[in-house]
């Protein structure tokens, strides 16, 4: 068997050498520094979980890493080991005897919760959600010639969970939600650094959308992942999850809740996570933030038996209302022609689908991949480059590795 | 908080007692074996794997357990740990190295795999399924005043996990099905006693269902689940996984596939796996092997906060092509009114759903569920016994504790 590995970074060599290390079942843990060796005034990395040190490094600190892509399409539900770990600031180590959780602003009643007290009041539940950030797939612009700034993200940025917690729904009507509210505001107890004073990740969601109660729709305050606590790389004690919803509006060691009538006035929300084409300051005021995830799709491996390519991916439907993918389709010549993938998990809302197919490897140089979602959305054959490098959702293409370079 | 443990067992005091010391966090490891204290002539326990030590043992050797009821839906997809394990003889131990599946029969090709040429020769794919066992539920014909023989199960002996595999239809396809084919049959390396000269399980499925391909619906040859390769207990290293069946046709240890025109002469197939209502060996005979699993519900906690009683629980939809659950009623007065629970985990085919319901406490002294899918089927409210204590599928019915008896 002939592993390719995914070659879709600067770091070909380095990519190569990781991907035969797993499929040789020799990954070294400490890899994932080489990625990105680190410079002599760098502290090391923010890491606190020894099971997730697998995943490649692609920022020591703040810490930020994904998984090898041939791992995130493996399963479907992605092992709390494999899934990416975004940060903005350092890791907090949280105590959950100390930590509340409080709930203000424009409510009849705020209040302060506990972790048990908030286990208590409310009924617990469980929702399958796909995280995704908005930087996912960021490094193919500068393979188009354009760095971005930020996480140089492969596809890996990118999985699905089942989390559990109280509906995020069910503790604002519990609260009294004053007739004037329009959004909920979400802070961590994380310090930002580096932009004047160190101040905690934030983020807000429309009243609506917090207000959804559907299986599969409802926003989450979560402590579990996948049966287990939350890891404190992905927010332990509490989080939000926001099915639907770029990562970045799905806050990490939360500890505030505020109901209000304006979106929050947090950095992450006002100047980051916004799609911008230049850097005039009243482009990015101007600009809304993110907030649904967009359609996408991507290749995690290509594998060569006999005289076939075996290919694997995802795709993930924009995160409307009861949307899901439609159709994934590959093409061997750079979008001259298409056929179909075959869809092989595709449960339901706001989660991926994996998709493989099964083609004669004979002239085969690219392998392209697209995909359709019910809401009629389709991806792009190229994207205009935006300056914080978001949404970056064109067709995907691979080299296949021994095919010579061209095509 | 005051948790409610799950009473519906002969055993209400060691019940009560394991529910309350799980919600404590002090749930003693052995506590399983104390469920069923073992004979002088008996051997410990055959298990291998330490972390599913928490499983409730219902039968020392061979080795059958269950979780306790109210971690079966803490969250949609069950973590290995609290996956009920049914066995028929000891637990083999299998040497990857040396195992070997061959496939013959009725094919074209017959062909043995190692492992790795299995995974090699084959695109992996990953399906979510619920396995359930048909004696699930079977201690509730003791309940109602006849003991049915076999493994005591509670309402545990079900769970949902993701499957990682290779397609059986695409094995068979590569084999060349002869056309007198009709039944795939399923042999496992473990060895039953107790019925003449040991003999390993076995099962049968008709080879229009063994050929489906649809997310959600294909069977698979499984090395993995939940992202991990087998526990000894669940197959290691290799296990069939048919979706929508009962546990029954999914062979652990698989070691043999056998194309015929038949269905498999195994005991399990020709003998066990049965509803008859009476001892004459023609009614076994004649009866057919049961395939399908049930529609189902039962309720896995009543917890009481404030002056309301949560309720949570799972329903499985039968397991018919594209079913799905349909809808979920709870009653407080034994059936003779029902209002709607509510669904908050639902994503696919051949899938469990998780419901809760809250209710005000007062007065209430049982709590009945009911489910109904979309293929049309209800449970009913009261079911004749059958002498094997299969399929049990009647009205679930919990007293709440601290209500008092009657009601």
């Amino acid at each position: 068997m002939l592993h390719i590995p995914h070659p879709s970074s600067r770091r070909h060599f380095m990519g190569q050498s990781a991907g035969l290390l797993a499929a040789m079942g020799l990954w070294n843990t400490n890899f994932g520094q080489l990625e990105r060796p680190l410079r002599a005034d760098e502290p090391a990395l923010d890491l606190i979980s020894a099971d997730i040190k697998r995943l490649i490094t692609r920022q020591a600190t703040p810490y930020n890493a994904e998984p090898p892509a041939p791992e995130l399409t493996s399963q479907w539900l992605t092992p709390t080991r494999s899934l990416y770990v975004r940060s903005h600031g350092k890791i907090p180590r949280i105590d959950e005897k100390s930590f509340r959780l409080s709930i203000s602003g424009l409510v009849e009643r705020p209040v302060t919760f506990t972790l048990p007290e908030l286990q208590e009041r409310f009924p617990a539940t469980s929702t399958l959600a796909t995280m995704v950030c908005a930087g996912n797939r960021r490094n193919e612009f500068a393979l188009g010639g354009r760095k971005a700034p930020g996480v140089p993200w492969d596809v890996g940025a990118i999985g699905t969970c089942d989390w559990q917690g109280v509906s995020l729904a069910q503790v604002l009507k519990h609260c009294g939600v004053k007739a004037e509210a329009k959004h909920i505001w979400f802070e961590g107890l994380d310090a930002v650094e580096g932009h004047g004073d160190p101040f905690p990740f934030g983020a807000s969601i429309p009243l609506e959308k917090a207000m959804q109660d559907q299986a599969g729709e409802e926003t989450l305050l979560a402590w579990g992942m996948n049966g287990d606590p939350l890891l404190p790389e992905h927010g332990f004690p509490l989080r939000n999850v926001v099915p639907g919803y770029i990562g970045a509006r799905s806050v990490k060691w939360l500890a505030k809740i505020v109901v209000s009538d304006k979106p929050s006035p947090n950095f992450f929300v006002q100047d980051v996570y916004k799609v911008v084409y230049d850097d005039k300051p009243e482009s990015t005021a101007n600009a809304a933030p993110i907030m649904e995830f967009i359609l996408n799709s991507a290749i995690t491996e290509i594998r060569r038996f006999d005289n076939n390519l075996r290919i694997r991916g995802f795709a993930l439907a924009q995160g409307s209302l009861g949307n899901a993918i439609e159709r994934v389709e590959i093409s061997t010549d750079r979008g001259k022609s298409w056929q179909p993938a075959r869809i092989i998990t595709a449960p339901g809302k706001n989660t991926w689908s994996l998709w493989s197919a099964t083609i004669p490897a004979e002239g085969v140089k690219t392998v392209t991949v697209r995909a359709f979602d019910r809401a009629g959305n389709s991806q792009p054959e190229s994207q205009k480059f935006n300056i914080k490098g978001y949404q970056l959702n064109s067709w995907h293409t691979l080299p296949v590795a021994g095919a010579g370079q061209g095509a």
